[in-house]
């Protein structure tokens, strides 16, 4: 059994030395992260979710949320595991000082969700969804709501969901039903079913606190008529203690192929006369909330997909050197040696290791790009921070999460047949892995969200300076890197040409366009991982050449070199697919399939 | 809930037109299998796989074998299904007349086999292993042996396995610690503990005969000294019927992470004094044997990536039409419409139908090849279809069940949120498919043995020629074709230079070489299931040009012309992996992981 352990190395290097971290703890409201503060609370973060949070991942997926009768059992675990979590500040990490939070920046909390996320997928999961409603109250919520729930929400003492599916309403919101009827005082009774509600009902705190899409009465069709409402599991006494039972209640939870540990609720709303809630923002005005908040919660999805992935490569390491099996490929009759020695193994863990590295720079980048779009003095790097964290989140999301999958399935093929019997653990980050590419919207969504909100509408404006800032990082890839530079401007160059083809075609022939969309969102990730892998290599032979001996320069340049012959090498073809591969794919006739 | 439907026309095109059905049964032997023999045997075949076997392949999920003192019960419904496979005559479909067999060609129990394992994969492990345990005693068993087994195998009275694989003897067989002591009367006592043995203990038959691996006294040490035995769980009276029980016995099963139908034992052999059992051929000779049997099974498993593939596809397309979510793309505020008419779904699907075209295609023509090796009566063209088949079967393994896991994930992620939910079906084809890569050798075993045994050793003869064969087929694509013919022929480029690279570098840098093995073989696998691709587009403009309007062939030309703009136009980045990456994925140190 192998516990995980915070690649505290590769997370340090990739937020000071490309994501710039010195840069963003400079930023007004940034100054509690001193350098010290930043590696203490990196460093205890790395020794909670080594000793608490990993031990009880597998425990979570054995033995998972329990339903009977309304109530959720947890984990056996859990409870106290978040307790701790919550008494040691954990959850108001990145939250606004005025309700209880550290107010630490966006970059230190990506670190840190990485641990929680890579220890244990599952527990993390509650923490998010806080995060998310104390968002959404953050954005729209009134003076009294913010008071009510925000100072519990930010401590942990409770925790919050988003209620936005029902199962009519998956990935097209505009289809919601439940309704919000005003009771005259001010509140609603709200009534209606909504599904996959994660941490929708569990016993690991007081209070829950359900962020809910519903209509009002008259509210015109479609997605302008949904408004967002604050709805307590306990309604809340005057003195501010959760009160009288509120009408929501779990009517089940599902079967998942995995995240066991974390219940996903199907919720009534108003069974019994209504669930009584109040409205946050202004009427109708829910999923444009919902959306804000939403690409914190794409944001973190793509660090799931970062954790699983860590989380599996640690593991598939462990079993390598652990494993003895054959002799050394050219040795014949040698002796037996550990499968970390042969080649295939070593490409399969190269592969895993090369992407994940390039998803952590990447998401790191992100993460700084939105403190500076937050906190920058300057409006022209406020907006380019933003205009950067806009474009990146749906492929930090997607990539990164489609990548996981394919990394946490590679991890089980190290292990053999071994890693096909669940006690081996191996097969655990596989299934929780599968979750990530469809929460939060599906790499589909994201990759609609990408060539159209975030590309077509603004003519690519934003990516060809990306792009542009891409070519400029190539050319620093000159000498014993200039292998890698050339498959970095190759790559460059396809990803330029889906980009005009993109532009060109969005409005006329928007199926098309829509047939490439994911493609065009790999081929995006690839490159600008490459981009960032490209960025640590130089770094990295700069230390070399100033005589710094740690291994991990050497092994930076070895993986930079790894992800360039192996996935800067897909570009061109996927630039192919998104030029040209609708036509296979719209000419079949619906019933031919 | 969708229950399989054999895919019979596509079945029949692969078979009959790529396969080349005609010459097949005219080789001699085959003379029984008539059109409409063929013609009866696939529409049975796809009546029992349907109305018998599919409504199992969830059930055998959900209500796995089960273990109790040394005795395992099968899935409810398995054993009855598998009388009415025994009583139908199912298990001899390909084997020996002289035992009982139908000596049906190779080509048309592939056909059927795609339909046991698409159907219900953990059911069809049964009699696949019993197949291998028929072929190793047809190459190597005396004819007592024949007579006291072979005509209760064939029948599928009793069942058989192969016990290869100890806790330190997985890919490397040469670490097979179990032995076997000469009792004097020609029999041996079996000593030793075997794992991962399919179907090694089960309730469905009177008799179960295993295949064993083990040593002799002062055998020599690694592959040359390994034998095989047969040891039946009852010993065979004097009129041949079970008699009493042999010291071999199930001590327990594995929790694996999908085919729960299918009980995965630990045999303890000899724990009360020896399993007796008798030498099967020569002494020490028994991994030849095992290795010839070896290429049956792993040809049939990958059929069953093939078959997990299409269950997962037909899975796919039956929710995509029923799932009603969103306006079409370009449509703003139109009727909702199922999401088969979202480009990124159909992308989805064709991404999933094409490859397992080509999988079927590729993987019947083989079998072909292989009817070809056994019964032609021109020497050459026996030797020309061994050498295709030897060839090809590592890549139909590793290719069609690395494809299947895939395609798997994807037929997941077509539904969205449900595909996670176990009650949907969808995760059970992903956890299914993922054993596939693993067991009657990895991808990397696969892969190795392709590029040494069946390339390097004969400095890519056999698949030069095939290359010819492959450009000669471009030179078709002409016309409306010409865009595929391009792809093809890039590819083809692509896959020639990588064969001279590993021609050149097997000796010179076997662990380079190795380091590429697994991309080489996806690369082979893709161009050669686009060659088939364009065979069959070549024949589909032919049916239309002369009027035929089953819209099937429309829909061979849009899958080839996906496959060429999806898949072939990753030949090239492939062939860049298989000849630059070792640099990467050797560099690193060991420590450094």
């Amino acid at each position: 059994m192998s516990e995980y352990i915070a690649p505290l190395k590769d997370i340090r290097f990739a937020m000071q030395e490309l994501a710039g971290l010195e840069q963003v703890v400079a930023l007004p409201g940034c100054e509690e992260a001193s350098p010290d503060v930043v590696d203490a609370i990196l460093e205890e973060a790395a020794r909670f979710s080594a000793e608490v949070l990993s031990p009880l991942n597998a425990v979570g997926d054995k033995n998972g949320a329990k339903w009977k009768d309304t109530v959720v059992t947890t984990t056996p675990g859990f409870k106290e595991a978040y307790r701790q979590f919550v008494d040691n500040g954990w959850n108001g990490l990145g939250c606004d000082p005025e309700f209880g939070g550290q107010g630490l920046p966006r970059l230190l909390s990506a670190a840190v969700s990485e641990m929680w996320k890579a220890s244990n997928h599952a527990f993390s999961l509650c923490p998010m969804l806080t995060q998310g409603a104390i968002e959404a109250l953050m954005i729209a919520g009134t003076d009294a709501q913010k008071a009510a729930y925000l100072p519990n929400l930010v401590s942990g003492e409770w925790t919050g969901t988003m209620n936005l599916t029902e199962p009519s309403a998956g990935s097209d919101l505009a289809a919601v039903r439940s309704r919000a009827e005003p009771v005259g005082d001010g509140s609603y009774r709200i009534f209606g079913q909504k599904i996959f509600i994660t941490y929708g009902e569990h016993d690991m705190t007081d209070n829950i606190v359900h962020l809910v899409l519903a209509r009002t009465p008259n509210a015109p069709e479609g997605v302008k008529g949904i408004s967002l409402f604050v709805v307590p599991k306990f309604m809340l006494k005057a003195d501010g203690t959760p009160g009288e039972r509120n009408d929501v209640y779990c009517v089940s939870i599902e079967h998942k192929l995995g995240i066991h540990g974390s219940p996903t609720a199907v919720l009534a709303f108003g069974d019994n006369g209504g669930a009584i809630g109040t409205l946050v923002g202004e009427e109708n005005r829910g999923l444009e909330y919902m959306f804000i908040m939403m690409n914190a919660a794409r944001f973190n999805v793509g660090l799931e997909g970062l954790g699983d992935a860590e989380r599996a490569y640690q593991r598939a390491v462990v079993y390598a050197r652990e494993r003895v099996q054959g002799a050394e490929v050219g040795v014949r009759g040698g002796p037996k040696v550990p499968i970390i020695k042969h080649p295939d193994v070593r490409r399969m863990l190269m592969s895993m290791r090369a992407r994940i590295e390039a998803m952590r720079a990447l998401a790191y980048v992100t993460a700084a790009a939105q403190d500076h779009a937050h906190g920058n003095l300057d409006q022209v790097a406020r907006q380019r921070g933003q205009a950067f964290a806009d474009l990146m989140i749906p492929v930090i999301k997607g990539w990164s999460t489609e990548s996981a999958i394919d990394i946490a399935s590679i991890g089980v093929q190290v292990h053999g047949g071994m890693g096909y019997i669940e006690e081996t653990g191996a097969a655990q980050h596989l299934r929780d892995a599968r979750i990530t590419s469809i929460y939060e919207g599906t790499t589909a969504i994201q990759a609609n969200d990408l060539i159209g909100r975030k590309i077509a509408r603004e003519q690519g404006a934003t990516i060809r300076s990306v792009i542009a800032e891409m070519r400029a990082a190539a050319t620093a890839l000159d000498g014993d890197l200039a292998g890698v530079g050339a498959r970095q401007s190759a790559a460059v160059d396809a990803l330029e040409k889906a980009v005009s083809w993109i532009v060109d075609n969005f409005a006329a022939d928007p199926k098309a366009a829509h047939a490439g969309a994911v493609p065009f969102l790999y081929l995006l990730g690839i490159v600008a991982g490459g981009w960032q892998m490209g960025r640590a290599a130089v770094i990295a032979r700069a230390r070399l050449a100033a005589g710094d001996a740690d291994p991990f320069w050497a092994a930076k340049l070895a993986t930079t070199r790894f992800y360039a012959d192996h996935f800067l090498t897909q570009a061109a073809g996927l630039a192919e697919a998104v030029t040209t591969g609708a036509a296979g794919a719209l000419a079949i006739a619906d019933d031919s399939f």
